[in-house]
Formats: C-alpha cells, sequence, structure tokens
C-alpha cells in the first residue's frame, strides 16, 4: 500500500533506479494540455501529496521539488513541509526555475525520465534542449505508469453524445467541411485535433469527463478524405455512433492515434497547434515521413469562439434561465439574512444549485462557485471550502461568482452584494469597478479594434486612481462547453479583433487584500451597431441579465451615459426576466430594478 | 528651352530612346525617401508637370502616367487634362497599380530605367522582381540629371549648425556613444544613418534644407570608431566644423558615401533602415564583401521620440512663447472682425507670422498654416491659397492648424474658432471633439501601454454615434525640427509603447463634408502619474498653453472629470502665459479662461 508521500517517492525512485533513471519530471498535464486535468492525470498530485495547477514536480534519488504560483504559496508550503519535497515559488527572484534546478542535478551521461503522452510538447523540447546543453539524456519511461496502478482513478468513462444541431447550429459535417476549407486555405491537407474544445466543437461531442466541463477526453485527426475519432467508443451512444458515421467520421480507441499515425501512408500536410500537442503524439507523427508538419495556432479557436445564430439564441435563453435562477438565489439570501440566520460561503453553492439545478435543460455548474464574504473575496480565485469557510455576519460584501452550463449555453454570472450598511469608501470602489464594467458595455468601435485596445477603455475609471485589477477584464466562453475559451480576451495588448458573435466576459474588480473584493461581471457578445460613412461599427450586448446591486452606486460619480446605460440596462432585466417569474419574485425584482 | 510638358517628355524620351530605355520610372522620393523632398529632387513634379507628394511618374515611348493618392485626384485630373500623362487614381479598384500598368507595357527584353539614388531600396526590389518575373531589364540610368539641367533647382546650400547642446541636452559625442551602445546591444559594429531627422538628432545638425523643417541634406555613417557626415560641408559654420572635430566626426561631400562605403576593408555589421535607404547605397553596401548588412528599424527614431530633461525645458518654454503669440493673434483676430473687417484665410497666416516671427528664438514656421473657413475645414490637408482662398464672412467655424520652429522647441497647435453664433448642432460636434481630446489629454495607465490602445479612448464619443475622423488622433513632434515623428503615434493599432518624454499630439475632429471641419490639438508629454501596489502609471501632461473656444461648448455634455480638466487646464493657461502678456491682453486671456 502507498498511502503517504514517503512511500510513493520510494516507490517511484526504486522505478527510477530500475530504469536506471536519475531524475524524473511530471507537468502538470494531461495528454491535451487541459488547463484542468482528470484525476487519472494528476500524478504531480499524487506523487507530491499537494493538489495544483500550473506546476511542475521533478524528483531524483534524494531531492524532490514542487513548483507552485503565486496562488499557492502558502498552501504549498504548509502542506509539503516535512515531506522531503520541497515548495518552489515560481518566479520569485532567488528561486531557480525547473531547468535551473535541473541544470544544477543533472550532468553528462544522466538520465532525465519523463511519461511523452502527459508532456507538452513545448516543454519537451525545451528540455531536450536541456539536457543537449549537459550531455544528459531524456528518456521517455512510463515509470508513473508502472508505480502508480492499484489507487489510481480508472480514465473517465462518462456518456458521450452529440450536442443536437438545434442547440449547435450545425452539423459535424457541416463543421468538418469548414474546418477543410480553412485548411486548405492554410496551405494544409490535414489537423490534428488535439485540444478537447476543438474536438468537442468540431464533432458537437459532449461528455462529462472533466469537471464542471462537459467534454469527452478525445483527440480527431482529420484530412481532406477522412476522420478519425479517437476516444473511449464504448460510452458513444448508439444515436451518436450513427451521427458520426454519417459525417464520415471513423471512431478507434482513445490511445491508438499514435499507432494511426505510424500506419499512414498518404502524404499530407498536418497542421498540428503545438499548445495542446503532447511528446508522444509529436514523435509519431514526425516518425513517418508521409508527413509535412506545419505547426500554428488551432484554426477552430477562431471559427469556435464566433457564435453563429443558433448558438447565440440558445445561449441567450440559457442566461434568462440562469437569471431567473440568480433572482430566486437573491431572494431566498435576502430573506435569510434578514431572519437572522448565520450563512456560511458554501451555503451559497447549495441555494445556487437548488435554483439552477432544478432547470429542465442544466448539466453542470460551469465553475466550481466562488461565494466570498468579505476579505476571502479580495483572493481572486478563492473556493471556500466547507467546515473551512466563513460566515456571512456583519457588514461588508459577499462576492457571488457562479455559473452553469445548460443543454443550450453555458454561463458566468459575478454580483457582489452588500450586506448590512457598507462606507462610502466601498461605496466607492464598487461605484468605480461599475463604471468599470458599464465603460466597456457601452463602448462602441469601429470594426478592427482588438480585445487589447477596448481593454484600455475598461480600466481608466480605477487607473485615474492608480488602482486596478491584476487579471484581464475578461475570457471567451464556450457554447456549452468551458467556461474559459480563446483567443479573444480583453486584456492588455490581446490582438484579437473582435467580430460578431464573439462573447466575453465583462468582469473588472477591486481587490483589496485584508478587506474586501468586488467583481460585476456580465457576459456580452459582440455585435454590429451600424453603418455610416466612416464604415462599420461594432458594440456588445448583454447577454447576461441579472439586477446589479444598487444600494452601495455612488449615483453621483456616474457619468450621464453610464447612468443611461445603467437604467436601461435595468429596464431591460425585467421585461426579461418577468415572464420568468412569478408575482413575488416580479415584485423583488421591479424594486431592484427601479431606476435611479 | 523646356517650357512646357511635351517639350520636357520630349527631351526625357530622347534620351531614354538614347540609353535603349523602355519604360522610365520617378519615384517621389529623395535620396532620404524624406515626406517633403527638396526642389532639386522633384522631377516627376517637372516631367509631369503635376506638384504632390507620395506619388510615382513612369513614362515610355508612347505614354505617361502619374499615379496620384485621394489628396489630389481631381486636381491631378484638371491639372493633366491634354498634357498626354494619364492621371492615375491609386487605391480605386479597376485602375491598375504601377506595378500592373508596367506588366502590361514591358515584356521578355525590355528595359525599365530609373535613378538609384532617389528609389528607395524596398521599391527597388519590387520593381527588380517584376522586371525578372518579365524577363525585362530593371537599370540604373541617370536620364534625370541627363535632361533636366539648365533649369532645374540646386541642391540646397542653406548655412547649417549645430544646435546648441543648451537646447539640444546632449553633445553630438554623448549621441553617438548612445547609439554606439544601442548598435553593440543589436549586434552591429556600424550603420549608415540615412534618415534626415536621425542625423540631425545624431549630430545636432541643422539648417534649413527643406521647407518649414531645419533640417540639412546629409548622411552619416557610425562604426565603433570613426563617424562621417556626408553633407555639402563648405556651408558648414566653423564652429559647427571644430565641434563635430571634437565629437570625433569627419566631414566628407555630399554624394560621397557610396565611394566611402567601397573603400572599406575593416569587416563590419552594418545595420540599414530599408525605409530610408536608397537604392545606390545599398548597391555600394553590397557590393563591398566586407559589409555584413542587417536591416531593421532605424533606432535613433525611439532614442530621439524620448525627450531629455533639458529638450523638455526648452520644449516647455517655446509653448509658451508661442501660446502667448497665438494669443494675441486671437485678440486681433477678433478685433478686426468686430469691426466688420473682412479678413481671407490667407491673412491668417499673416497675423500669426507678425507675432511668432518676433519672438526671439524664432526660426520659421513648423508647416504651412491650415487657415480654413467653413467647409474648406472638412479638406483635412487644405492650404489656403493667395487669391484663392474664402473670405471670413457669415457664421461658423474657422479653423487655424499651425506651429513655428524656435530654436528651443518646435510647436504643433489646432484651434477652432466659432465666428457669429453657430448652431446647437455644430455645438454639439465642437463638444463631442473636445471630450475626445480631453479623454485623451485626462487618461492614465499602468506603464506598458500602446499608442493603439490608447487611441481607443479619443475616439469613444464619437464612435457612439458613428462618427469618426480619418486619420491618427495624433503624432509626435521633433525637438527643433521635423512637425511629424515616429514611431509613436496615437492611432489604431500602433504597437508603440508609450514612456515618459515622448511628445505626441492630440488633435481629434469632426470633418464634414460641405459643411464645417473642428479640430483641436494640443502637444502632450508623457509622465509619471505616479507609483502603487499595481506598478508605475504614466499620463499626458499638456505643452500647448493656449485657452480653448467655450463659447461652442454644450456645458451638460461634458462629463465631471471632463470639465474638471478643462477648468484646471484654463487655470493653468492663465497662469503660465500671464507673465508674457500686457495687461490687456492677460485681461483678455482671463475671460477667456474663466471656469465653466
Amino acid at each position: 500500500m502507498m498511502n503517504t508521500i514517503p512511500e510513493r517517492l520510494t516507490a517511484l525512485r526504486a522505478a527510477m533506479a530500475q530504469a536506471g533513471c536519475d531524475a524524473y519530471i511530471m507537468p502538470s498535464s494531461d495528454p491535451h494540455s487541459s488547463e484542468y486535468a482528470p484525476a487519472h492525470y494528476t500524478a504531480w498530485e499524487y506523487f507530491s501529496g499537494f493538489p495544483c495547477e500550473n506546476s511542475t514536480f521533478v524528483v531524483t534519488a534524494q531531492e524532490a521539488a514542487l513548483w507552485v504560483d503565486g496562488r499557492f504559496f502558502g498552501a504549498a508550503d504548509a502542506a509539503l513541509a516535512g515531506t522531503g519535497v520541497a515548495s518552489m515559488h515560481m518566479g520569485v527572484k532567488g528561486v531557480p526555475t525547473v531547468n535551473e534546478w535541473l541544470t544544477e542535478k543533472l550532468a553528462a551521461g544522466k538520465v532525465l525520465g519523463y511519461t511523452a503522452e502527459t508532456m507538452p510538447v513545448t516543454q519537451c523540447r525545451s528540455l531536450h534542449e536541456l539536457c543537449d546543453k549537459l550531455g544528459a539524456k531524456l528518456a521517455d519511461l512510463p515509470l508513473v505508469d508502472q508505480v502508480w496502478t492499484e489507487d489510481r482513478p480508472a480514465l473517465p468513462t462518462s456518456n458521450a453524445w452529440l450536442l443536437n444541431p438545434m442547440y449547435a447550429g450545425k452539423t459535424p459535417t457541416e463543421k468538418l467541411a469548414e474546418l477543410r476549407s480553412k485548411l486548405t486555405e492554410l496551405g494544409c491537407t490535414a489537423m490534428l485535433v488535439t485540444k478537447l474544445d476543438s474536438v468537442a466543437w468540431l464533432l458537437n461531442l459532449r461528455a462529462a469527463d472533466v469537471d464542471n466541463t462537459p467534454y469527452a477526453l478525445a483527440f480527431c485527426y482529420v484530412d481532406q478524405n477522412s476522420a478519425v475519432l479517437f476516444t473511449d467508443t464504448a460510452r458513444l451512444s448508439a444515436d451518436a455512433l450513427a451521427q458520426l458515421e454519417q459525417a464520415g467520421v471513423k471512431t478507434a480507441a482513445y490511445n491508438g492515434m499514435p499507432a494511426y499515425l505510424a500506419e499512414g501512408t498518404t502524404a499530407q500536410t498536418v497542421l498540428v497547434d503545438p499548445s495542446s500537442l503532447n511528446a508522444a503524439l509529436d514523435n509519431a507523427l514526425r516518425g513517418n515521413q508521409v508527413y509535412t508538419v506545419v505547426e500554428g495556432a488551432d484554426p477552430i479557436a477562431l471559427m469556435k469562439a464566433v457564435k453563429n445564430e443558433t448558438e447565440l439564441a440558445c445561449t441567450r435563453a440559457a442566461h434568462l434561465v440562469d437569471g431567473a435562477a440568480m433572482v430566486r438565489f437573491q431572494i431566498e439570501l435576502e430573506q435569510r439574512l434578514a431572519a437572522g440566520e448565520t450563512l456560511r460561503e458554501t451555503d451559497i453553492d447549495t441555494i445556487l444549485h437548488k435554483y439552477r439545478g432544478s432547470a429542465e435543460k442544466f448539466i453542470v455548474e460551469s465553475f466550481p462557485t466562488i461565494a466570498a464574504w468579505g476579505s476571502n473575496a479580495a483572493m481572486m480565485h478563492y473556493a471556500p471550502q466547507v467546515g473551512a469557510d466563513a460566515a456571512i455576519t456583519g457588514n461588508g460584501y459577499l462576492l457571488v461568482d457562479s455559473g452553469a452550463t445548460y443543454y443550450d449555453g453555458t454561463t458566468d454570472i459575478t454580483r457582489t452584494f452588500a450586506v448590512g450598511p457598507v462606507t462610502e469608501e466601498e461605496k466607492l470602489a464598487y461605484t468605480r469597478v461599475l463604471r468599470c464594467h458599464i465603460d466597456i458595455a457601452m463602448a462602441v468601435w469601429r470594426e478592427g479594434a482588438t480585445g487589447g485596445e477596448l481593454d484600455m477603455l475598461a480600466r481608466q475609471p480605477l487607473w485615474r486612481h492608480m488602482l486596478d485589477y491584476r487579471c484581464g477584464t475578461g475570457h471567451g466562453v464556450s457554447h456549452v462547453g468551458a467556461v474559459h475559451e480563446g483567443p479573444q480576451s480583453l486584456r492588455p495588448h490581446n490582438g484579437i479583433v473582435f467580430v460578431p458573435g464573439m462573447v466575453i466576459t465583462d468582469e473588472p474588480g477591486i481587490y483589496e487584500e485584508g478587506h474586501m473584493g468586488i467583481r460585476i461581471e456580465n457576459e456580452l457578445v459582440c455585435v454590429e451597431a451600424g453603418e455610416s460613412e466612416y464604415g462599420k461599427f461594432l458594440r456588445f450586448e448583454p447577454l447576461t441579465f441579472v439586477p446589479i446591486d444598487l444600494s452601495c452606486v455612488l449615483v453621483d460619480e456616474l457619468t450621464r451615459e453610464e447612468k443611461q446605460w445603467l437604467n436601461n440596462y435595468h429596464a431591460q432585466v425585467l421585461a426579461k426576466l418577468r415572464p420568468l417569474l412569478n408575482e413575488g419574485e416580479a415584485a423583488w425584482l421591479a424594486a431592484k430594478c427601479a431606476a435611479i
């Protein structure tokens, strides 16, 4: 049995010794370089004992070190103390990077082991360079698979289905045709579709392999004549199999792609996106002379980011259902707090789930609810834990960032509520964040503007006071999929041009350590504003319709145009949600939506 | 004698026939790819009969065609009708480009002639490619020099001097050291400094070779041990020669650089900027094996754009003197119009020159004054001509865009004045332009923002109404030099990061064809705004202090912050200019600067 970290490390080191391996490296990655890896692939967590994203774990015969980013410094230090695993603070001056550390540990003739399937090709190349420089050897050694067996979570086997074209707007046949035409444009004849988001979009494939994200672990090979979906085929519904067959898509086992590539006999110019390619697939591809490899950005990302009319109509409907749930949540929250009940942060998710989960098309929350009271909200990635969460008592702000995926859309919304009286200073902070939000929401621009250019508008109300938030203003949202999607984003220097159909969150904030966090988030969709002699103009339109707490707005701080936007928004919230609410709920909403 | 265009073209065609040349091409360029060429180099104007910038003239045995941009369509059509020269509208669908036209005229074995000295290397390469494709031959044939002799303007011989370090802030020695260190950073050992702005900055060299711009026609060669200035050395003052010698700079004839390069015997890695390199220099450089040529952006552009403390202090002083002249001009304008006098557009420059020209440090107007009444102001590049200019009668807006170069700085300012009562609609347009101006002027940003990102702020007050101006919001201004400088600019997609010391104009506008033009322009300098836990913040500070006509501002359209900025600006205008004015002028100014 391997219940303790020392036991696990001992077993790993024994395997390393047997394989002649001096150091073993585990990046926090699955075979697709996903943002969140399924449990089966979380070897760095299993062997280090500390769960985190964006990390790397390295083990030698004597030492072990886990690199963690700023979000995890404190927690990792506490968890790793005394385990023999060093907590390495990434980006901190004086702390060596993974490669710098390896330079100290490796030497000529030494062997650095890794698992190619979960090694991003870009990191693999950097390690190759390092080993070449040191005279060391980089070896694909499946030691994780060898050591981590009996207590390892299985690969996910959730039911997989194809999203109905009534929600997706296009069939796999149509999407494959679009991709093939795009590949021709790019001078390629084939593509390895390796990012889960892209496979999901291309074939309308959905499942529940990844927490909070309705995707299936899968790869897809596409050329001008054929397409092969690599996934656990057993859990594909008969209907899904029939639809795939109709689209000319063959199916094969999830791990079957390297063998498939090895067997290829037709010359192909194959596009791969290094940002989601693992080293095993890269080896397989480059090992077969029939392929000419072209590296470039996954073209599906942009195709997926621009929603079609059906996707937008469905998303709008999903947001109204989600909005009604948010209204019911707020009513219950107010009533229970008014009744003197002490609610805790984790109760928020329970209440939200009650209302969202009862919706007919509900699938799953789109991410773990962030319900943060007072100073907890200053931590941007705070996730309350049952038993360790704060009680909502006293006065201050309650930040609630939540969302769900329905069969017709994915939502992401943040509201910050004043609980009890808040100070003038707190109201000013809230009002400034609201101004940032509105300044994006009411932006109009001549077509051609980028996310980086638009981001400038969001921050002026804070920057003028030398305040800021240490993140983008907003991210894309997938349609019935991952809550984060690119390539568009509202963030300094983002160079993606906004086009009609792109969805983006608008979520500026103020995070004051030890005091409070304020964030106001709607999803917006880019639409045409009209045309004049100067060209075509674009703007955003809200997808989210949920009242914004007006009790903490300093009305005089808003410009006339901002006030107009706010009153117009609340009039729309009322008009759009009223049909979904009962009389009492509607009356509550009408009061919240009164013009200021 | 060659007084007519047909006579000139006949002479050119005779020379072409003799040289075996089937087509001859003249770009609108001098040897430095300058924005404005000295008269000596305006062959395309001499042979086509039409003066314009940004143009190309091509002559064959039977045909001749001049390519002109949108600004000149009407005028070129009128001037060229019946001369045998076709007026080609660049960028218009169906009109062939120069290369497309040449493809029709040339064939295998044909010869296309050009003058290498005035041919930008980039255009030369494009022509080489074209000729290679057609099997034609591109030949450096000095036919312009051969045909255009007796009535050709001489090369400029204006007195050249070195700008005193009390105005420049740095000596040539210091600047050469900076450049050499920058070249090392770029992996180069030498550079051909070919842009007039760059030579002027590097050696503090000034003259009057170019209209409205105090530059000398000159090249400079710099390596780690030596520097050579190529210019008409006879007109260099003794003091200038002494200073250059002290800085280790040798001098040589203006046209001596090709020979100098041919004689080089030391291996050098030479940086050249193709955007200001002519084909003759490129040939000379590549004809000598000791040189390794590196093409890249001229590093002096950025060094020059970031003004030093002395330059800024001098510029601030120059702007106050310029501001006092503007105040006196406005007083005279108001008085004469009030007295019932009919002034014409060209009178504006006369009045302005009277006041600016009497300043002790005045050198020259920094560009021809744009004084545009009513609908004339809708033409962004309107230049009034004596005898053909409008009388300022009736009601409307008078746009005045002017500036000067003084020994301590260069200015560029636009004010738009209401003459007589203007309509509410006209006031709204003026107010919107003012908002655009202020929104840039009061911007604050975390360091790292680009000109493209900041430009977004300027246009919101217009874009929200689907209005726009078809140009950048602002350009850099040289210190005692050209009124346009890069690489920074306020313009969509400009990627240059603003840093303290950069000077930029802020000149949004509304141009309504047949009706009016409104522009409000100050020069601003980028300065530090302060530092907080979020980083370093930057902002702009006005360099221009001249009242903005408040009689046409709809105060309620401004935000509270914009109104504050405006009142604060006028308080500064009054405080800064009052010491330079007499009692009557000061009283006038105080009234103009009253808070709204």
